[in-house]
């Protein structure tokens, strides 16, 4: 059954206060020094204690008030729950980005209903920008995102973290043979160039190797401000993996038949 | 004869009004829609329209205060003056992060005493950073820029713009040596990632294909904070082309011996 926009509207919420809460616990480690000491005396860099310390903050906050929900988190794994709701954490997306002192990197905060991510929230503490999205729409502030219209790809601006992600020869091919026909190719966006796409100034991401807490959280706000996002089959995208995301569903369209094969 | 500390200063002063110009004349058009109409009735990409109009205003208060310097700019080229004194601006280095949303290009803003850059300004008004150098240091507000030791490239983080950048075979063999040299990779870094460099979290930038107005300005950033900034050969990066810089003065000597033959 359907969540209802009340129970929708008191996810979101709750998704924002995990927003704050991961926000609280990395912020001081963003731009800090190489090395930090943990209790036991070893060293760690800094993305790794402040990701540990983000989902650990966010978990409590879930088994607190929602003990029958599940939880997927990159850092510490999954933990079934009764319900067929499960929230899908990764605290810092972008560690790159992170560790080179980019304001790319987000928090990551999906609720899936069991079929697909219903609320997603990516966080950026340091521009201190937030990114929305439900069945509603999707949200930066008070401001309401939309994708902007780009039917071809000879117009297109395609982003992507990095060429290195496409594991595959034939992956790395299709991604190419995209890129060559896109009018403008920007690297190294993380989950901020999804936001930018959903935002209206990015058309088509094409990405590879993701994992599902990398994907869940910004599915529901680039489908909120009117964009596809799909595994490369046009399959869903929650599983992570091959990921193609467009503002225009007639690019998407266009942009799926050129990478199906590869999948 | 150099500058004193006295002309230095008063220089460094102008530099900041400098951007503070430009940054007015640039945040109205930073995630704006994607048509500009002129005057004329033509249409513009916002970018242009921000860059031309940055530039302008940052010449006539050159040319008021200053009319005997000479001005060296990205959109309307060479003002020759009767000073060895040359400002070189760019008002959006980084187009394509312009273009797509992302926070990570600057206003960049030298002056070069005829012979070197000696005041360097990276101005972001986006997240609101500022990043100075001169002979005496590099600050980012009153915060003091020191780059991080990093003798060796196994363990360095490097960063460049994109890889596209390289435009002979042997300059993209040359920065493909580097990087599977490396400890860690990231692509999409604009003059922010030259900042960060300043700022002890990134190791070693290698780029090509740049202009003189493109790394003026960030060399006395770079060297301020203890960093070098030269040509793929070592002599000066003041004409641009091939470039890198690195933190740590010995992976410098490193590195520069890996990319000295195919510059």
């Amino acid at each position: 059954m359907p969540l209802s926009a009340e129970q929708i509207a008191e996810f979101r919420e709750f998704a924002e206060q995990l927003a704050d809460a991961a926000s609280a616990a990395i912020t001081p480690y963003f731009r800090a020094s190489l090395e930090v000491e943990d209790k036991g005396g070893r060293l760690y860099d800094p993305v790794t204690v402040a990701d540990k310390a983000a989902e650990d903050a966010m978990r409590e906050r879930i088994q607190a008030r929602y003990p029958d929900h599940g939880i997927l988190g990159e850092e510490a794994g999954v933990a079934v729950g009764s319900s067929p709701l499960t929230w899908v954490l990764d605290p810092i997306d972008g560690t790159r980005a992170f560790i080179t002192g980019l304001p790319l990197w987000g928090t990551l905060i999906a609720l899936n209903d069991g079929t697909r991510p219903v609320v997603g929230v990516m966080n950026q503490p340091f521009t201190g920008e937030r990114f929305i999205g439900t069945p509603e729409g999707a949200w930066s502030g008070t401001r309401a995102l939309k994708t902007r219209a780009c039917k071809e790809l000879a117009a297109a601006t395609l982003m992507c973290t990095t060429p290195d992600m496409f594991d595959t020869p034939a992956r790395k091919a299709a991604f190419e043979h995209v890129a060559s026909q896109a009018r403008l190719m920007r690297y190294g966006g993380d989950c901020y160039a999804y936001c930018m796409l959903a935002s209206g100034f990015v058309d088509v991401i094409v990405e590879a190797s993701l994992q599902p807490y990398d994907v869940q959280a910004l599915m529901p706000i680039i489908e909120g401000a009117g964009g596809v996002i799909t595994a490369w089959d046009g399959s869903s995208a929650q599983q992570g993996g091959c990921v193609v995301a467009c503002g225009d569903p007639a690019l998407h369209a266009q942009v799926v038949e050129l990478l199906r094969g590869a999948m």
